[in-house]
């Protein structure tokens, strides 16, 4: 999944993202909790921007990824849901 | 479309762009999804200022281009509609 | 129209504008939409300031320019209206 | 007027300033509008800070300036209004 | 405890951490005070991002840190739960 | 007055000021006005930091100086009333 | 007092500061006044981070300072109550 080339380039630090359906244990065992503060969403990266001018992207196609419940803005692409945000969104690499 | 030559230069990073009619399913499939989120936006480039010092631009004419709801300021060249927008309120060149 | 000098010099980045009159649609076809949008006007570059360090202007005397409806600040000299605003509240050259 | 030496050094990118009255007819032929924008205000400069570190100051000692309104700090020195501003305030020479 | 290696790397200058529990007395002798002001919460460092363009990370896996009460985001990996912070949210290491 | 030496070292950009009594007419014959604006206070530098990284201070010991009514932080020592401010907030030397 | 080694090292540019007692006149003559004004604290430092990059600390171990009344977090160690705050928080050496 994920990994099927789109016809999409992400400017300068943006990435676009396919979330991870809303299941409550992953298969790394990552749960997300339920309680009051802001809960990560899961996702896998499927494009990259070319970064900020000497700001090179961390994240690459494919990654695992951990990012703010509020990030990026929805597009859908072929009847797929997908985020995309900036890097700076992203809080880690699972 | 939008590659007739407008007689307008956009200043710095600006980017002027004829948005797509309003249709929920574009040729390339891309659906724009009805919810609470903002909804990105699609449209040709048809001019493209120099960049700001230091910042070149990216995004060219002709490309199509992915921006937010509320992204620029609209104005109307011979009876056509079109918005300008600085390059950082693009998101992703399709 | 525009180009009489004027006994004024504008500070850093800043323009004087003569804002043409509020007609809707203009000789070159620009037509201002009326609705909800900011709008932006057009007007006739007549003074230009020597820029700030390191970022010299775009702008010259007798360019007509596109900027935001609330952009500047009104001055009158020799009963005609100017607007003095900086080069960034520009969008585009016409 | 506005030339005689006052003992008043202005700090980093500081001017001082001291308004014309409130005419609304000047002798240059500018006339201050009275409608809701914000209205420049003129004066004379009377002092000038060494500016801040890499930015020279532009404007010396007798320019006539246009200011914001509400720009700059009233002090009074031997029975005159002065008002003491950053460089920035000021909108242009005449 | 801590040092368990977990298949996640933090971003930029991210940090995770899992909180230690809430004692009010710790083994190295340092009380949290139950008052009105913010209280600083104690964990051990987990996981440490690569740091920021030209800003090296100081925290190191293992660490023990102070960080501010509402620093981070919670996540669950494996049961237990780790806050996700950047590392200017911590205040010291013990 | 203002010249014993205190034991007090401002840190980087701040400066120890002994404010003028309130009186309404000065020696130098600056007179502070009675309106709506923030009127400027007078006071006699009695200790200067170091500066910030690249940018030395300006104002020496002994500068009698005008500066914002609400700039600073009042402190006491031997019964003298202070206030240390960030060289930023003073407007001028007389 | 304060100069026993603590185990907790300040991250960046905090300072670890023991603050005074709430005297209202100390032995150097200091008087904390009791008026509107926020009303600077005294303290002495009892443990200095490495600073920022290119800023280098200022104040040392044992320093007593003045700073803010609201400045820092509270913690306690093995019984005594401190202040973990950044140098720029900190007023003066006294």
């Amino acid at each position: 999944m994920g990994k099927n080339k789109l016809k999409i380039t992400p400017l300068a630090d943006r990435v676009l993202v396919e979330p991870a359906e809303a299941e409550t244990k992953t298969a790394s065992g990552i749960i997300i909790p339920d309680n009051a503060k802001e809960k990560p969403q899961r996702g896998v990266v499927v494009a990259v921007g070319k970064g900020k001018k000497d700001e090179p992207m961390t994240v690459k196609e494919g990654d695992t990824v951990l990012y703010g419940k509020y990030a990026g803005t929805e597009i859908t692409i072929d009847g797929k849901e997908y985020l995309i945000m900036r890097e700076s969104d992203i809080f880690a690499i699972l």
